[in-house]
């Protein structure tokens, strides 16, 4: 007879290549040990109702910045549990030496254990880590890393090249602390990314992921936008990074992607042209390994309703053309994933000049309720919402073993998921440290009653319950326990 | 406590969307009531011993011709135990009127009942039906076959328009027992099938299958391999049906297709340029659903190695550089499934003249061994077989609520299969009626050494057991029973 | 000091790669011997005042059809003249045998010399022959045909392979006099056209010339437009043959051209998806030599404006939408030429049951006019109205080495033409024996008032003049007389 | 009577749309005053005897650097006449402010004054100028120097973002005088040439050329190749500028000039990787009109037989398949003109330091010679040689009113040409003030006898003969003079 741990009983499960059965799904040692019919509470020491709801793998959310703005271990202990109000139970964040950050430059030997010291301990959710080779010395670090610390992916911001963060000073040598971040330095990532990749033989996946805005044009842009003066808030911000400068930096990929045949991911792409030049990048390279992502908030808000300077961000917020195109994307399995690019960032930090205001805010805690309300809408069954933030990111990320999908041996990550019930976003139903959000005021269904990591229960009722356990995802995970019990 | 009919303990699951985990598999009414770890055989009534064994999804051989040389129930009685001894638990048979077969035309309306009256009773397997409206009358019954009789699948000739089965006769008109069986036939077909699919909303879907051959150009190429007299047997064979019939047939389908929005599934691609043209199919018609199909010989035999009549078939085996496309296009994942294609055809019939030997042979048996042992060896992971011999086909066909992949509420159709041992190809083992094998000698692993249908014990230690207890699949299928037990 | 039989004095000569010049014209024993300025009347016997005019080449009309439904002599008479009211001096007619024209079958080595005992002596205009092979011995005759008889372009008809040239009778053989006239025959006359090409290395081009319609689609919408009898006139016609049947036909040729490297001309495009099946023909072939044809009439009539049987064709008049795609193909170069199909029809012929009723009509004398009046109107130059009626078809077809463009050591052909004036299109002024026009009231200018031919004036003051002087164009065309006198 | 002041008797003249034709020509007044057969030499003051010889429209070199490396005035003296040894009577020159040329920067219309007044009185070829917007003040100078100058084509160089001429330095701002010479830069050009090309509506064309090679890139590979340390000259150049680098360069292009729609030209395409990066782009952007140049030495040399350091230029000689790969795009008619790209740089200059010698060398003597032996060789026809060095150029460039073809009311730029007699290529033979060339030793046929520049023979006896009456060429050339003598 099997004795579980805890049972989770009632629920509709959301089962890969199958969609949404009633099942019950039993865990032992925080693993799904069982999925069946006519579990019941005697089989376990605890049992968790889950009559009326879904039940979800934990979403995986594969963008996120902790640490940018502010102390890495302060982020981990405010926003992780965001997170768990979303559904998420795995998040990978992106770090960079240079500015912002930890403010500093240097090996990652020396720096990576810093990142993460300061987030062990603190997080609510499982982690793991991409990580930007920023000066030329970093590159030759990608193989070590890949294989002594667990990061099976790397970044290159292409606007880098030209200017800061926020887009208002174009010292990009002083921002980034190193010499020549063009695209002959992304070349090398890229060679070094492609040749790691082609020296393993396990399947996974060692992969660049790129922030496409090509700089050389932001310049005329920005500059006109403010000699112009007539143009505000976000459509300004737009206007001065337009569309464009994705497709030509998408266009700039295709080529030295091509020719590395190194795997990438076009992150947050942000725009119809945007998209489009990435579907042309893929029709170029068929045989190419390249991943597409969106955002939440490229999904949801239009600088036409929302055109709240709290709401600048990289890539800008667009236009409802470019919504439609981008859903239209996730509608026809185009677009791999979608994340929240969550970087807590006060509403102190959006004030004053457009220019100085620092991009990026939190979303993390709408994945699943946004995803639910909007894609369902849309027409996306449950199994491809799940695709979208739990299956997909957790495959291209080297955490398809354990995390992603119910199955049997999993990792126990489960959001439990009223579908009926809608509430609008409010900051407090957030979690997030984050003193507002341009998500405010959507209503939303599909928000977690109760959220699993690894089995126990780490959100419910409203508020993450217990301490921080999240531990380091050193990818490609593997299935380091046996399936059995002992 | 869980209590099952049986148990299946040990084994390593190919659970979909994860691949092989060692768990354990407990049935009860005919499904899978739970998958998980440590089930014991204390629970169930019979527990089935897996240990060092594959347990797959019992695979869908989705193209298959029971009754084409010899009466239904004889085909049934004596085929489907074959496709036992490969794992099959799910055919999909074509079946069409006019010459062969019942050896008579009429509406449908009369002469399905009575296939499936021949059939009831006598098949070892679940079953269901492709039809192919031979005359205008029977596009007419279209509608209704699908929404009454659960056929949700139907198919066109391309070659009949100007040729008989064997291609030796060019009295069409003889053999269909039907006129005007051409393109505008094909067209009036495809308006059908498109009108059908559009209006339903439950996501299912209804199509149709191809035979894409060209037989006016077959005319001359016949008649010139004929007159020449160089070439003997099967290289002759496709010498007379070069792969330019087929790239024209595919070209000719795509325009149709194109307009009349009819989803499609282009059936046993042969060769690299059949595969090529399909693939400009698809790029031409980007939001068109087209499905592509390769089967075992075409995969497995070249007449270069294997030039005996026996090997006849349409379209024909070809060379090694066709074998090596179409398997470039199993392993980039651009050919949807694979089946074999199983017509019981006597050594008899293939003797004589190379252009009245009739078409044809079997096969099903092969499906996982097959599968097994030359896709494993080329590359394809446990997951990517399941997908094309049991899971993409029950999707294509309207199986996938019950068929088609090991999870909680589907049928337990099961194949344990023993990886390790290898045994050669004998007409012995594949417990079919025909007296020879084109695949004999070939030394295979991945044979089964247990199926259950619907979670009974229907082949075991190379015999099938027990009655005839196979049911027809009205497609598309749904979860009739209540997942609960009551 | 030059003497010349003839100058042209003062017009305005539109130059090969250069456009209108204001020049003089020399003339000498048929050919051009000069082109200058400041000749005087006195350097020759005889001085034509251009001044105010244009000087074009003569057209070289390369669709026609002499004897189609009356004696070929008759025709040559009568409708000869037609052509050099409109600037036309060399034509090439397709000939073909089977039903019409000469009523009978039977190989071209002796029914060719036949037509051209019947043409000459009786042409007003320069003629060559374009021929079909209908039956499978008169493929064999292509390479004699063209080494010997100056037959440099063939022509297959896809409809015939399903009807009559009316539409009315599915008695292809019938009426084609011939077995098998299908797409296997297609490919044979293809291979024979490429090899013969391939044989020769003087740089002339051997062509096959393709009406595309797909007679099996025809079958289908002919008979739904007769059962529905809502549509009338041309526009039932174009319903019962509609722009996919021209489209299916096109991709069948792509196919079949793209294998044999066949150069071929697509014939009489009518419609948007003609042209768009044309570009992806040749988007898909880009090595093979295809060149793509429209008519006078496609881009002058719809039925929408002209909806009156007279105007049947095939393929049929379109609709706005269509005739203006195939000007935006004319403008962008990507239609080659410009030609009449001109089939003297008589009214008779035209009336009673529209299925019977025979296609074609008249048009070569609106050759100049009517592409002066619209093609400039829409932006072509008068350059590239030269090359669409004149330069480009003499390329196509083996005539450049003497038609085509006015170059010194040219055949003096010349349109003398006003652009001034303009006049209504009436059956008289039309020359033709044709008892009516489609194109009856159209307000043209560009109305040649002189036509020469090899230096005489044949049409003058709106009448032919002197006897018909037409000699036979056999193709390709050489210099065969030396440039300067002896 | 025709009188002339000079008659060219007896020579095979390359006439457009007919290629070559036996016929004398007539000059008037410096133009072509009348094209015939039998012309005498009473007729004319002066008679030339082309016989046995081909008559071909003065070449037009449509890349030149004057005074690139010397003064202006000097190289139009020296150079100019090397020009007429080859053929070439028209020559359009670059020039831009920065560093070489006049090492200075400031506003053209102060600057380019200065730049006729050093041509003027100098040249023995009729010369036009392109030039190249440094700075952003010189944007604005676009239209002023198009509608006042007679400037119709612009330059951008892509390196200059990131290095020197040399490539040596990578202090661009120092090399060009200027700040930000990027992207962004160029975007403003295109967006400045598209508008003016927009608002003409005279069939004019203003066109931007640009250099295509990444700077990005380069910085990467000859670090690369300066540490191996293996490869030496020219082959360690072209590996420090490798293919990929023109082709992100042509990719990059296609982006901002598909936004644009600013025609452009992408000058010396030296490699298959550029050629198709090219021809990928006209794919992308069917509408947009860009040209393809490539030049001499890139059909010429190798690095793999001529590896000496004198031979280095940008983009870099490439290896055989290169060569192979351009010629294939000549023959199909996908580039469109080739040109010298002739740079007048001594011995000394070449000396050192690889990465400090000065690129380029003079050619433009060898572009009828090398295109008549080379071209007609590989299957080019005379009429195609002459399109690809004078009709297509004067037509892209404003100048085919005039130049490039032999024409009725042309200028009489004439070179008289002997395809018989064969003789190597020597630094003497080219009158150039180059001590060397890489092309020396060749064996070319189609040297000039003689060159006339409107009517006057310039050049003769492999000397030019008289003083520099090159005129400037204020573009698009109009038909200034009537074509009527007085």
């Amino acid at each position: 007879m099997a004795s579980y741990d805890t049972v989770v009983l009632g629920g509709r499960i959301v089962l890969p290549g199958r969609g949404p059965v009633r099942a019950d799904v039993g865990i032992k040692d925080g693993r799904i040990a069982a999925i069946g019919e006519g579990f019941s509470s005697g089989e376990a020491d605890e049992a968790i109702d889950a009559e009326g709801n879904l039940v979800l793998p934990g979403a995986v959310d594969a963008h996120y910045h902790l640490g940018i703005y502010r102390d890495i271990t302060e982020d981990a202990k405010s926003e992780t549990p965001s997170s768990l109000a979303g559904g998420v139970t795995s998040i990978i964040s992106y770090f960079r030496t240079g500015s912002h950050y930890l403010e500093k430059s240097g090996p990652y030997s020396e720096i990576f254990p810093e990142v993460l010291e300061a987030t062990q301990g603190h997080s609510y959710v499982d982690y793991g880590y991409h990580l930007a080779p920023m000066a030329r010395d970093q590159v030759g670090e990608i193989e070590r890393l890949v294989g002594e610390d667990g990061v099976a992916s790397f970044k290159y911001y292409m606007f880098y090249k030209g200017m800061d963060l926020a887009g208002g000073s174009s010292d990009a040598a002083g921002y980034t602390m190193s010499e020549n971040y063009d695209l002959g330095h992304l070349f090398e990532i890229m060679e070094q990314v492609a040749r790691v990749q082609a020296s393993r033989h396990d399947g996974s996946r060692v992969s660049l992921s790129i922030h496409c805005e090509q700089p050389e044009l932001i310049r005329i842009f920005k500059e006109r936008v403010q000699e112009e003066g007539i143009l505000q808030g976000l459509e300004a911000y737009s206007a001065s990074r337009p569309t464009l400068t994705e497709h030509l930096a998408v266009a700039e990929v295709g080529v030295l992607a091509g020719h590395t045949r190194c795997p990438v991911n076009l992150l947050h792409l942000s725009s119809e042209e945007a998209f489009e030049a990435a579907l042309e990048l893929k029709r170029q390279h068929p045989a190419l390994d390249a991943r597409l992502e969106t955002t939440l908030h490229h999904l949801a808000l239009t600088y036409e309703t929302y055109n709240d300077q709290r709401g600048k961000v990289n890539p800008p917020i667009r236009a409802q053309s470019d919504v439609d195109a981008l859903w239209r994307g996730v509608l026809r399995g185009e677009i791999d994933w979608v994340c929240s690019d969550h970087a807590c960032c006060s509403e102190e930090n959006k004030e004053g000049d457009l220019w100085q205001a620092l991009p990026g805010f939190g979303g993390t805690a709408l994945i699943y309720p946004f995803m639910l309300t909007e894609g369902l809408r849309r027409g996306l069954s449950l199994e491809r919402v799940v695709d979208l933030v739990a299956t997909n990111p957790a495959r291209a990320y080297g955490l398809a073993s354990r995390k992603g999908a119910i199955t049997v041996g999993a990792d126990a990550d489960l959001a439990i998921v009223d579908l009926e019930e809608t509430h609008p976003v409010t900051t407090e139903r957030l979690l997030s440290a984050q003193d507002y959000t341009p998500f405010e005021g959507m209503e939303l269904a599909g928000w977690p009653t109760r959220t699993l990591l690894r089995g126990q229960t780490v959100f419910a009722d409203g508020e993450s319950t217990g301490s921080p356990t999240g531990t380091y995802l050193k990818r490609p995970l593997t299935e380091a326990r046996p399936l059995s019990t002992p």
